[in-house]
């Protein structure tokens, strides 16, 4: 019997083993949420005062698999953003079943790193090149005082917003379109076009779930998304919603591909990595 | 113009200031929200490690009103237990403005108290005698593993639980029963005797909210509370739901009035304040 694992082509009319895969490799698939508040972001990159969630994951993964692990993930998130379900992959030799891995990860992390859940991919499974789509949130509390019970996981903003209106004028961004005026300046990619195929702004059913009042949330999938750029449009929104910013604005700012005139950058805090589509 | 915050009674047909009221008195409602985690409780128990939720707003209220305060609690919270509005009320000879006094205090409190609400009340109305009923809300994160982002605001219960039965074994409580049962050993009471109003299981809508699946809320609503009575129920209902407690044990618990035969008390992280109504 073939194992699964193994990856073929025919070459020639014969079944051959593709080059740098073995009999024993495995494609582990992890989904993991985090609160980021504690973290520099997913991957190490300027600063190594604080510890990343890439480094601590894999630091226990080596731990139990005794085996150094480097994980791929759909995509890194910044210093202070949370997710509820980042994808991240590694390939092992080990022959751990997926879902002791997981009990073993569970009992080894540290309390604001939570993986949800494992399972044998593909091998050739990549959680960044495999993603369709992401969705990402923007939780914005929305009332005239802080919240004791909700800390850090929402952007406290006392103003008035006119949800209605930001709701309104979001919609303008859906579909493919060159999204320039909200990548942070100095990031290099090839191309700033990018699909949107989701966006709301909504208030919380607070009631309904157990939440304080006044929880505002933006939920926004695409195809991709460039760097900050969640965090642009929720703080262009926020502009549009308190008023300074008109009716029409954002769609002249997308023509407009231009940084300078969109609104701040909204704070990581507010910011969850809600799912990766694959 | 008789100022409305002075009490006054008619004495042999003469309008008399009560005894220990003053021109300038008032009395002062206010509403809180607060994350348990780290306190005492409400009042000052037996240890004097931890600082309480009483302890610290008294101490700021006297800070800013430069005046000795005393807080009338609606009732007070365990260790542990958080409240989305709790509700407390104190006289005061000072002038400032109630909303004024909102911003001064949460200015100046730690960010795990809030005063969502301070308004002037009429100079006999008391938090707890006024106080008509009271509703709780038990959190329970049901699903195999913890979570990064709901760490201290719900008891983590890993194992199957049958929500539905749960629901229905659970509306045995409605109506005026004697809730000895339920009732915390060692609790002096007049009478056992209370009145629910409403009580249900469900499943949060974690995706309409932003929070992380897998979210069960008890949610209770009553003229009034035994000691622990609410963790009681919770941990009877855990029993239920896990299947050690059949269908019909509930009501037979009610009518035994037996402390000993209910569940375990719920684990006070779980458990929130949610409204006095009065």
């Amino acid at each position: 019997m073939i194992s699964p694992n193994v990856r073929h082509q025919y070459v020639g009319g014969f079944r051959r083993r593709l080059p740098g895969t073995s009999a024993s490799q495995r494609n582990i698939r992890l989904q993991i949420e985090y609160d980021g508040t504690n973290y520099a972001g997913w991957q190490l990159q300027s600063s190594r005062k604080k510890k990343t969630i890439q480094q601590v994951l894999e630091k226990t993964l080596r731990k139990i698999l005794q085996e150094k692990i480097h994980l791929i993930v759909s995509g890194r998130t910044d210093s202070g953003v949370h997710a509820l379900a980042q994808v991240a992959n590694f390939k092992t030799s080990s022959k751990i079943p997926a879902d002791r891995l997981r009990y073993a990860l569970n009992g080894n992390l540290p309390a604001d790193i939570v993986v949800s859940a494992a399972h044998d991919a593909a091998l050739g499974f990549h959680s960044q090149f495999s993603a369709k789509s992401k969705a990402y949130r923007y939780c914005i509390l929305n009332r005239p005082y802080p919240s004791a019970l909700l800390r850090q996981g929402a952007y406290f903003y006392p103003h008035h917003l006119d949800t209605a209106l930001m709701h309104k004028e979001a919609r303008c961004l859906l579909g493919r379109h060159d999204f320039a005026s909200f990548c942070a300046s100095g990031s290099s990619v090839k191309t700033t076009i990018r699909t949107i195929k989701r966006i709301s702004i909504r208030q919380a059913k607070a009631h309904q779930a157990g939440l304080p009042p006044g929880l505002l949330i933006i939920e926004i999938e695409g195809d991709g998304f460039l760097y900050n750029m969640v965090r642009n449009i929720a703080g262009t929104l926020i502009e549009i919603g308190r008023g300074r910013f008109g009716p029409g604005y954002l769609k002249k700012l997308l023509q407009a591909k231009n940084r300078k005139l969109a609104g701040p950058t909204a704070p990581a805090r507010g910011l969850y990595l809600v799912e990766v589509n694959y």
